[in-house]
């Protein structure tokens, strides 16, 4: 295929996403220009999804071009920022009409919902990746960092998680299809929670999205900050489509919400004076936010049932992500 | 591979760039926090290299790490920006120890040559693909547009062109082995002209970076500006070493720096009242400055030799950038 048609391309997307005022120059010069208000700092972050690796090579087109904004804009969700402008890298195979349009309309749908216009980027030929970059803004010093739970401090999930996992592993399983349907969609729209990190400047004491699975993500987060977290893993909020799909006894139950990948719910810690402000936020952004534990002074994860007794990780291999709980 | 391995090689380039003042948050965190100065904007760029298609496949690391970034300080340059901050999106089919290293240090030489501090990015497993996104800063409103070439201005080009084509064609081929060497030095490891572009802010009516060939950019910035341009092919200036690769009654002579593209070469205009200035600045920046030719009115390119005979296109691919000359 000749390269002029990877120009095409880019006009493509020209108008596909929302015109903004700060915007001097866009898609098509070397670079675009653009300005940042006094007192704003600008959040920044990029995201690559590799075909068969970060999404299922059956994927609907629309799902990949909505999750590679997806999965950016939940990194600005998690530092509380809101979403500015967007830079697409796409590299296909060809130029094939029906995919591109469907993948625009995906990625154009979400531009649209959360205010991101596509600033630039570049079309190449090769296997299938996807990178966008993102830019957000923040009030100057009030970016949510990973730094900055401390103990005492309650750790809260919010939405319900694991959908995106049980989606992966019953891929070709004959098994309630509603509930898997309802995981799959999760898995290939993940919604990130853009209003709710948003709300959380000025609350949380820390945040981050849970990409890798809670416990590697909340791992993350207690590293950054020199802490450790003690959870309750009957606590932590399941999809709704998982009590069609796991029996509570079942290793699963536990596995893909604490270590399933994929959820862009956010987990945040808020510190025990803030927290009667946790449930009018609920309130007003209609998420679930639940409390799963506590930040603690001893670093590492200390996971326990309801009852109090020690949780023995499954077969999920999320094994290295708990320290031995005193009692286990 | 486990993706664990993957997180490592983000460590790998911590510390490789140069340390900013304005970076609230780098590396580490869901996103990094940076400030811009009031009265500075922004100016964003991204580019992809894939393996095979944006550099031969054996391609030493250290070029490739140069080049994915010298790419798009290219096109910073072409702007007129000062380079700020890069994000670093690496898709790798594994994480091989020698080839990081190499590819760490090109990428790291180049960017505190430039001052670019990486802030951030994504490592992936796939097919080798690296996307770059650079951040730039101009004082407002000067960035350097494609768009305000003026019929009479004069269209420059800064040092040698034609080398990385020449470097292409002649790969397998058994002569001049220093000049061909010379010219692979140029396709691998090119020079944003940043320096140049920051100096021409103020001067230049409309500038362009040379990535896809001399004519296919001078069209570009022609389309975008609403002009044309008359060019003497015979001034255009060679890279010295296609003295030694190519007669001058070659079609390679004429191909290589006309449609060759890779040479990462500024392009520029600059109105007849300002052109004594243009002398000046080859002599600050030490670049060769080359006047080829003049804005026209009319839309497209007439190419012409030095005698003022009508300029026929080889079987360089390049014949559709060419307007038709009246005496042709």
């Amino acid at each position: 295929m000749p390269l002029s048609e990877f120009d095409l391309i880019a006009r493509y997307f020209a108008g596909l996403t929302p015109a903004r005022d700060d915007i001097r120059l866009g898609i098509g010069d070397d670079a675009a220009v653009v300005s940042v208000p006094p007192g704003r700092e600008l959040v920044i972050a990029a995201d690559t999804l590799v075909a068969g690796v970060h999404f299922p090579l059956d994927t609907d087109p629309s799902a990949i071009g909505h999750k590679a904004l997806a999965v950016n804009l939940s990194d600005l969700a998690a530092m509380g920022a809101e979403p500015s402008w967007a830079l697409l890298a796409l590299t296909l195979p060809e130029a094939d009409d029906a995919w591109l349009a469907a993948f625009a309309a995906g990625f154009g749908r979400l531009a649209h919902e959360s205010g991101i216009a596509l600033i630039g980027g570049d079309t190449t030929q090769g296997p299938l990746t996807i990178t966008v970059a993102v830019h957000g803004q923040v009030p100057a010093g009030q970016a949510l960092p990973r730094a900055g739970a401390q103990p005492g401090d309650a750790v809260y999930v919010s939405g319900g998680l694991g959908a995106a996992a049980a989606a992966l592993a019953l891929r070709q399983a004959d098994v309630a299809p509603d509930a898997v349907q309802a995981c799959r969609s999760r898995l290939d729209y993940p919604e990130p929670r853009v209003a709710l990190g948003r709300a959380l400047r000025g609350l949380a004491s820390a945040a981050i999205d849970i990409s890798d699975g809670l416990l590697a993500d909340l791992g993350h987060l207690c590293r950054a900050s020199g802490v450790g977290a003690e959870i309750d893993v009957d606590a932590v909020p399941r999809h709704p489509a998982l009590a069609q799909l796991a029996a509570r006894d079942d290793a699963a139950w536990y596995d893909w919400p604490l270590a399933g990948g994929d959820d862009y719910e956010l987990c945040f810690t808020v510190a025990q004076a803030a927290q009667s402000r946790v449930e009018a936020l609920a309130e007003s952004t209609g998420v679930a936010l639940t409390r799963i534990g506590e930040i603690t002074p001893g670093k590492g994860l200390v996971c326990r049932h309801a009852d109090g007794s020690a949780f023995r990780p499954g077969a999920g291999g999320y094994q290295h992500f708990v320290r031995q709980s005193q009692d286990g």
